[in-house]
């Protein structure tokens, strides 16, 4: 479904988690990506690990629309994950919203 | 359908246009988009732009394999699109490969 002809939003987040914060930051993430999949507004949800460097995880998300995300954003499941991320993240959290390429299907 | 029981291989990959090579890069960019989409063993293949800088993009690619992922690199269609990264990128091209993340569906 191409997302020309919808506000369809596909981001990019980015992790490098601390490895003494390993445990507390994948259980949180784990739990949210299952909530996050379950949220009316989102399309698909997936967190992934770099094969080169186990410290480092890319979400890749589609939502309906910004407010999807900024709703997904105040949810528990989010915060609770974000909570983590405080002391648990080597560098700040990467967000890359992305929108169709001019030429491109 | 979940990677986890498959070698589905999912990759991020980034390039920052040099401005006045974009006209260039975008239409090789387009072209592979299209090609790639039909190689017998990809399963989805998008360009997507940053909002945030137009000289930003991003691809997200799933290939059956690896080996199928190193086919795609010698097709003409990505060597004619890397022929214009030669000179038309800021900053090197980045491919991240990715894995299923541990504990996660």
């Amino acid at each position: 479904m191409s997302d020309l002809s919808t506000n369809i939003l596909t981001i990019i987040a980015e992790i490098y988690i601390r490895p003494e914060h390993k445990d507390a930051i994948l259980g949180a993430v784990a739990a949210c990506v299952i909530a996050s999949r379950l949220e009316p507004s989102n399309i698909s949800y997936d967190c992934k690990r770099d094969q080169n460097d186990p410290k480092h995880l890319v979400f890749i998300e589609q939502w309906e629309s910004l407010d999807a995300l900024l709703i997904h954003e105040q949810t528990a499941h989010f915060l609770a994950m974000k909570e983590t991320f405080t002391a648990g993240l080597e560098r700040p959290l990467t967000v890359t919203l992305l929108e169709p390429c001019p030429r491109m299907a």
